[in-house]
């Protein structure tokens, strides 16, 4: 079966819904001053900075419509073949099901009981995990955002090919006490194959007599794993359905649980399944997802924003712009729709970000006063897991008076006469004050956590996992491939080749080859 | 004295040479498939796969003329007030100079003479460096990038006001063995006061008995930091004239010299001692920075990119990304010129990134396929610091791959081609390959080090102060203030009075005063 050319997708400018909507964006207003809240699975969306009118939410109701939304949502739920370009589902929704299909519900268990002997044995003083991308990002995230300050086993990663990183990782580790996680959908990987080559042989090298029993694997492609020596008990599944950025909710959180406890694991899958229950019931005017990803079109395709900034106002969250980085620009970095032709309005944003206030000391003066400005994402918790009270009104304090900021800016004449009033000549305090001025009118959602537990934080990656669906349904395109990454893969293997200087298998610009010749040529110095 | 403004500032678009400049830029060749390198300071800056035409070169070289680039950049290098709206040099260069000023030659000295005696000494087994922005990034760069595996002393940092970041820093540090660090030009951000306070409340609490003695200060207001109690022989000096995001090169350098080496410190300084000299004497089309600039304006201005990716393929270099955006956005997140009016073009893109390959797996996709894509500056290490061959040049054969891949993009017809033969219907082969597509055609440029020392770090560094600087001259802005950060700031201090159950001292938009009376109630049921 090869996947097969949805009938009769419209291409999105060509839609009357989509110009009435982009209408209505153009004539909102933007400082309404309405409170526009949204509560999901504990979480509240504030969207009161954003565009907003009652015709565009009419209008956007509407396009939804006019995108069969409905049904989409369903077949996205359901286990159907949403993922067109390569004719399979994207089932990510049923790994955190409350009662999932039986294989899903015994890989859990499995991941439950290794980690839960390793417990009750007292196993592992460490783990090395090597994963890259979709099989490393949520890994660290859950581990550092819900883990504490007292974690039970050290957890290094390895994602990067760069010997630099893997030499990094073993780096003071006791190879007695150490457990190598090796998690590659594909298993086919380049970077973690050979950084996982590597880990067995300093588990060898260091005396380990079968280092094959201190790996585990975790993959759609068991055969490869055990290919390779590592025990079928040790070999976790996922499956063909799972996207990388989506597989945080499979057995990939193994490493998670046992550098941090079972309950994150289970808590943030608790979270997630709320949003998607969520997710499926709410209306359009109540769904959280729904109105973030609304909020994100218009911005980038009406409005014109090329970046969304994340700022989350909690300093353990500092891998949450990576992880968001990679869910929403790999899937929505697409500019063809599913009937191959190009979509015809921007698609997917930048994504990029740190945690406040690093943020504010390190590109807010580009967010103010740059030409361009970008869509940001605030994210708080109203209550924090330290006693230092003060602290933490000043971090929310932060966050909101940089909301306002963006949205009211300053006064021009306020500015202006503090400089007159300072003594400074009319000319000068005008030119000055221009210089000092915050336009505002830049839009921005506040996202508020409760608290920053497992089960808000799977939410939050279920809210963002969703909300990309939707824009991708507005758009028109499909989130679930990313055929962008192969060509540079495969040219990149006849590099190498090249390097090992057996024969060019690609042609080359100019300078490619001045390098490869380069290099070549240290290699054989050597 | 006023800052005053200058008296014949043209506006960027009325410039007969921009239009020539753009026009040309617009008309030139983007595959010229001529390699194009500048050397500069032990790099080599490939600039093969960006716009070129001779006479987009002319073009540049009349626009930069019209700028008064000669007199310029005399004036930055002699320490002339060329920060216009603050009326002070800008004079970082100064602090690398192979030859200083005394007062400069002092601190260095002051800084040598503190490690050398604590290294003597045995002093201090960890260090807690507290500082933000500018005084944080710099030295985790340096730090991270040239330390090797073995540092001298654990280095821990704390930037964020979030009691979390503090907690996580002091957790298992021994305090009669910690040395405090606190780096703030102002010695008045917020954030550094309240992580320094905490601090000393902790060496206070573990039975210190004199906290002040084990706390480092570096700031251009050593009598604040005295003032606090801090012994005058522990406050090192920097200068007003020296910005945050260029206080590397100061004594903000001793908690790198404690963590690694003096030799660290030492050497970066001397690369970009040696960038320096190769800005001010070569030529328009031999000058690194200045080429480097051109082709950002060309992008950004002209071409429309919106986002600068930086893509070093270095494990180490983890925080050159974060460095870069601040030193770029911060300097030319501008949209008002020296005359006071609207530049009247896009002034600095979004910049952000990642290391290679992390990023291939991350965001790429977006990079090759999405509807913008992006400039990248990608960088590598000819040499490695490790033993492991087939990795490194795996990492460089990925490198050169996605430049080339970026550029050239691939074959749609050889795709269709090969779907055909696999038997696909010749509808849907037609269908699948315009999603496996690759249009290329997408700018970057190469830098290459010949090993990651200290001197190429520095060199590196420098080599994008000084594009930035160029940048900023063409567009009429000036990079060395940041006035865009304080009109938040001062917000976030007004409403954290509130929180306290204060008068309001600003007005809120709806949604800011419904939060503030949330979180003021939160306070108060504690």
């Amino acid at each position: 079966m090869h996947p097969v050319q949805p009938a009769d997708h419209a291409s999105l400018p060509h839609l009357p819904e989509w110009k009435a909507y982009s209408e209505a964006v153009l004539e909102a207003s933007f400082c309404t001053d309405d409170l526009h809240l949204v509560h999901a699975a504990g979480l509240t969306i504030d969207l009161s900075a954003q565009v907003d009118s009652p015709a565009a939410r009419q209008a956007a109701e509407n396009l939804l419509n006019a995108r069969g939304f409905d049904s989409a949502r369903k077949a996205l739920l359901a286990g159907e073949h949403v993922n067109r370009t390569e004719d399979r589902a994207a089932w990510h929704t049923m790994l955190r099901a409350p009662e999932p299909i039986e294989a899903v519900a015994n890989e859990h268990r499995r991941v439950r009981e290794f980690v839960l002997d390793a417990d009750a044995q007292g196993k592992w003083k460490s783990i090395i995990h090597i994963g890259i991308g979709g099989s490393d990002w949520g890994v660290r995230l859950a581990t550092d955002a819900c883990g504490g300050y007292g974690s039970r086993r050290i957890l290094k990663f390895v994602a990067n090919i760069d010997g630099h990183a893997i030499e990094d990782a073993i780096l003071g580790m006791d190879p007695r006490e150490t457990l190598v996680v090796a998690t590659s959908k594909s298993f086919t990987t380049t970077e973690t194959l050979a950084n996982l080559r590597r880990a067995i042989q300093w588990l060898a090298d260091s005396g380990i007599e079968n280092p094959y029993e201190q790996v585990v694997a975790i993959t759609a492609k068991p055969a490869a794993a055990a290919q390779l020596g590592i025990p079928d008990s040790q070999i976790f599944k996922f499956w063909d359905w799972v996207g990388g950025r989506y597989s945080l909710w499979s057995a990939v959180g193994l490493p998670v649980a046992l550098a941090v406890g079972l309950d994150v694991v289970e808590g943030i899958r608790a979270g997630a399944a709320a949003m998607d229950a969520h997710f499926a019931q709410a209306d359009i005017a109540d769904n959280a997802p729904v109105q973030l990803a609304l909020a994100g079109v218009a911005n980038r395709s009406v409005l014109g924003y090329g970046s969304l900034s994340i700022a989350a106002y909690d300093a353990r969250l500092q891998y949450l712009a990576p992880y968001l980085q990679q869910l929403d620009m790999e899937s929505l970095g697409k500019s063809v729709d599913l009937a191959g032709q190009p979509v015809g309005v921007p698609t997917g944003p930048s994504v990029w970000g740190m945690p406040g206030t690093d943020g504010q000391h390190t590109f807010f003066q580009w967010l103010h006063q740059g030409t361009d400005g970008a869509a940001v994402d605030f994210i708080m918790c109203r209550e924090a897991d330290h006693q230092w009270v003060e602290e933490h009104a000043m971090l929310l304090a932060n966050c909101l008076a940089q909301r306002q900021t963006l949205l009211r800016g300053t006064s021009f004449e306020a500015d202006r006469a503090a400089l007159l009033a300072q003594g400074m000549p009319e000319d000068n305090a005008q030119w000055l004050a221009s210089h000092r001025h915050h336009r505002g009118g830049r839009p921005s959602t506040l996202i508020v956590l409760p608290r920053l537990t497992p089960h808000a934080m799977g939410a939050l990656l279920a809210l963002y996992e969703h909300k990309v669906f939707v824009q991708a349904l507005i758009w028109g395109i499909n989130p679930f491939d990313q055929w962008g990454v192969e060509a540079g893969k495969k040219m990149a293997s006849g590099i190498l080749q090249e390097l090992h200087g057996e024969a060019q298998t690609a042609s080359h610009d100019q300078s490619t080859r001045h390098w490869i010749s380069l290099l070549a040529g240290d290699r054989q110095g050597r």
